[in-house]
């Protein structure tokens, strides 16, 4: 069984990437599907459990959003118990044993027992702004962030996601050993980029 | 013209995949061509060109040797001299318009207008260690240094790196987004990983 993991910056295509890269190589794609089984088993909308992992208390990043659910949002019991049903949500993926692609929720930490082609996904914050913004003009107007809100967003993540890895994996997140690829978007068409990571993948399975 | 450069944590294999990727493509080759350019200009030995420049004295790095040449290091004058000459020799080579690989020197950043496919090398300490103690067993018994040393050096080094390319770039070094590949030699067989990255860059200049 090959497993690839997809770790990116906010904004960066890592996603998309991925998604075309599981189609290309024929194998299983997990993304949302993960947060909608752990939403399902808890019966909670998926958004909330998104949240709630990302803000799982474990770390001081700052709140910067109040919502219905901000009492479960503050309780770490609750986010500590998600973050375990999501390991073990993981570690059922893994052992269906098929190739699959998975992007984020720090697959490549929780995984590394079965080896995978680790990637992280980034891209120059002028690119990131303007995928975001492409994806933002796709939503109704009144809805629409402001340029600034997004660059925020985009710092806030990345730092989230940073802190979360840090943990789980007791290593840097600036450690670049930490993966097997780092790829910067900018300047690609992602179509040609899964090519040529497809391409690259493969020959480090044969390894 | 087409320009890769590697950028490369010290000990990770970064020279010998250049080198060997160099071969593969049938381009040129510089590595330690520059340092020799400099060292006949100015009659010095290429040794001394190599510490001056990686001791600039434009940051605070401590100096962990003394030599000979203690007090010329000192000069702050002499290194950014030696700096610029620097410059106009990887912008010659560049004029050259041949197709090229460039190890280190800060190529990607000097020569950015050029567009150079910038590749990083890195690899997990224990791998890197593991190389230098493999090149120490090629020197004479009495000259080796120890893994205390190695390990001492490969912080020293690395930082030095990364503090020049920071004030080269004026960009955190941190931010991988500066590098269009950033490549972990862990686990692979160069030789191999050569043949990876010479198809991944072809696929690049294709863009």
């Amino acid at each position: 069984m090959r497993i690839i993991t997809i770790s990116r910056q906010f904004g960066s295509g890592g996603r998309e990437l991925g998604k075309r890269l599981a189609d290309r190589l024929g194998w299983d794609y997990y993304d949302k599907e993960i947060i909608d089984t752990l939403a399902a088993e808890h019966e909670l909308e998926p958004e909330y459990i998104k949240r709630a992992l990302a803000n799982h208390g474990w770390h001081n990043i700052q709140l910067t959003y109040r919502n219905s659910f901000s009492h479960l949002l503050y309780d770490p019991g609750a986010a500590t118990q998600l973050l375990c049903r999501e390991r073990e949500v993981l570690q059922s993926i893994a052992a269906l044993g098929n190739d699959c692609v998975i992007i984020g929720r720090d697959a490549d930490v929780i995984l590394e027992a079965y080896h995978p082609f680790r990637v992280f996904v980034c891209a120059d914050i002028q690119a990131r702004l303007a995928r975001c913004m492409r994806h933002e003009a796709n939503r109704p107007e009144q809805e629409r962030l402001t340029e600034k809100q997004i660059l925020r967003n985009i710092r806030r993540i990345d730092k989230a996601r940073a802190n979360t890895r840090e943990i789980l994996s007791g290593r840097s997140s600036k450690d670049c050993s930490g993966f097997e690829l780092i790829l910067n978007t900018t300047g690609w068409e992602i179509k040609k980029l899964t090519a040529a990571l497809g391409d690259f993948a493969a020959q480090w399975f044969e390894e």
